[in-house]
């Protein structure tokens, strides 16, 4: 049994209006909120896309003229990894859930993150590779970016086979290279160079995490909904580079 | 005698409040702008800047109780530049200017950009020679990233002898390279080689700089304030790297 | 005629990817945009939206290989409102523009604007009568705040039947009140006063535009895409109110 | 003894340069960070400007070519607060700190919050009171809007005398009224009602807060910063009001 985490969660929280309310009760939902946290503080819920499914349907409990409501959670969470040098360290991501529940009992909830990593680019290591008449061994420049990724995947409402931490695992995977806060120069040259044997577009970025999921989440059912975007804050471009696939696992499973 | 170009300006205005005074007059300022713009119209103003001192003078004016006024203004700007292919494009920055008037007439104003480029790291490089077995004329990579540097300058109340378009050019010549909207593979692959020959940690961007305008500016008083910040997204690290000067030019003529 | 606007517009440009292509051929993005401004430049374009949906149908063209391609864009824009001293103004808004196109021919496009204004609420100021026990004909205070409202519409392919302007004027008489640069003590004074004779919660706001919309575009298809989303900036609360209805106009009709 | 906090904290670190050297050795600013949290994990410290004044000194340290460095870090805060209701909560603000360090062994700290509340404007008030026909003990409606106020105070380095939570409070008594997450419906129009009884400009919050400073901290030395910026998000214009005061204990005093 892990010791409980405490989150800063930032919310947004609705429900449907029928034609015949003027307007809702908002003030609930934040009674809502405090009702749950406080009872949370005794018995802390399991994560953050059952805390958003919780609070969903009891969304609709307060707010009896709505058929309808929509939870969405975003926190700041560190994640422990193991760095270059053997030694291990916290990094930031962020964590996201949302969960969207009916009065028929019908509950959707999703869990996700947001990861940062470098992408090195392997269109210009291609031509610069021409340009600077390298050998066949050596690896060119590139221009390389931070980008920012984000997976989401919708959690089966029986089950807790999702874990946002091998989400994390899959999105740092996908980049040319994870980053890490602490970094010796010896390590910060190896991750760089390691970076450019492996670059990466955007559309890579996407594709190999989908890759990943059908993979280690093969067992789910072929309706799961799967969001993956990724985004590179392109060094040679003013503007970024951004890639998104919003899919079924079904269709990835083909 | 150049077109008029229209700027889309946002802008702080500031007086300051005698102690038996409650409030300010808010709506004066508000009022002031529009006149100001309206007789643009007619007769538009030289530059931001002199926009800028000709409002805080008159904010003297219009709060009669105030002895010292403050104006930030910032806009969208697009000037010229010449491509590797060597067409022509705008490309986008931004120009800042800001002026303080006192009521014993003094004035002081500012002019400035703000310019995207990139810079490739040094450091980096270095140790992937090492890594890599790099002949000594093969350029090895290195991290690179998009870079956000302000240059500031006073400018002398009875000159224009400070064009902003002078600054983004410094600004840009500090940079690994500048970057372009408009880019063929081939011209994409050069520039990315280019800045990796030009390796420049965001300290030399504010050295190069404040460099360059004590060249360009050796005529101007020594008490001339100058404001260099440069600040790095950093590909390898999830924060950024910033340096910044603040100085008088006759500190820098030494 | 009018004489043309110039409009300095931030864009995202989206093309789909089959599953035999790497990545898409970005640099095609810009050297489309970047043509079609030039051609601009003597041929101005009718509006936001067009220029939205010609450069979705010639993406499809550059890349060769994708079957849809999106637009989103936004510019600052301004509009002349009269101000309650008579007078006239320019007020700042937001333009919005989408367009979706397929290979099939299919197009997709939207306009639309963002307005601020300002709404009472009609809850607290039901209380607060009870609580200060006015006049029946006196109005008592409320909680009041500022309100950012987007209302977009889809325009039939073949037509310019929706002018910006006109949802502008839709969403400010949606408002407790429409606000203004330009306000002498008097005028703003009135201004909220007559707000509060008009307290409207963000759902209020929303279903007024909707009904407006209803009424002035009667003649569009039913299948016209409406988007409304009304947030305010509570007073009262650390946390924002919200409100959006996405539907088709032929829901709206009945 | 009370139990530790944890706070997420966002942190600029900052050392001078001589002119004899390269560029900073970046690195050693998270390892001296991922220093001091691991010694914290067993022994916290005891408040985020003791942090801050801690890591500017081994900044120094670190970097030993700098005879300067300079620490800012902020922070979400939750601090108890009592409803109108009588029951207690958790409400939401900013902690900030500062600190810089010269290599001659100086220090100066400073800690500071950042707290939201309720502006009503005296002046829209006044107007109304005469446009409506109130009686004279009727509070009439006025424009009202979010307000986000920022207190910062210098710490003498001897000493733990001033407490965040009591700069939130004075901040909050400031305000025509503090805002709370959990209000019933009769509560809400209270609260509304209460200030509007009291209505303040922006300057007026800087004002009251300066002089509840002076009053509790008479006893600190002249020379300590203080620090006050309000800024409301007006309903009744696009723009912002801001006011601020940068001072020293001593000219308050007077």
């Amino acid at each position: 049994m892990k010791e409980p985490i405490s989150l800063i969660v930032t919310m947004d929280l609705f429900v449907n209006l029928p034609a015949t309310q003027k307007g809702s009760h908002m003030s609930r939902n934040l009674e809502l909120v405090t009702e749950i946290i406080d009872e949370n503080i005794t018995n802390p819920v399991r994560d953050l896309e059952t805390f958003c499914a919780k609070t969903a349907k009891l969304l609709l409990k307060k707010h009896e003229y709505a058929t309808q409501s929509e939870i969405r959670a975003e926190a700041d969470y560190f994640f422990e990894r193991t760095y270059p040098s053997g030694s291990k360290g916290l990094e930031p991501y962020k964590l996201v859930a949302e969960a969207r529940a009916k009065n028929n009992g019908e509950i959707k909830k999703l869990i996700g993150i947001k990861a940062i990593g470098m992408t090195s680019c392997p269109c210009a290591m291609e031509i610069i590779r021409t340009i600077g008449k390298y050998d066949n061994d050596d690896i060119p420049p590139s221009h390389n970016q931070r980008n920012i990724t984000t997976v989401m995947l919708e959690v089966p409402s029986d089950t807790s086979s999702v874990d946002a931490n091998d989400l994390i695992i899959i999105a740092e995977q996908a980049f040319s290279s994870p980053t890490y806060s602490i970094l010796k120069r010896r390590e910060e040259g190896q991750l760089v160079y390691n970076a450019h044997k492996n670059p990466k577009f955007v559309e890579d970025v996407v594709r190999d995490i989908l890759s990943a999921i059908v993979k280690k989440y093969h067992h789910l059912p072929d309706d799961t909904l799967v969001i993956v975007r990724s985004e590179s804050e392109e060094s040679i471009h003013k503007h970024n580079a951004f890639a998104e696939r919003v899919t079924l696992l079904g269709e990835l499973k083909v």
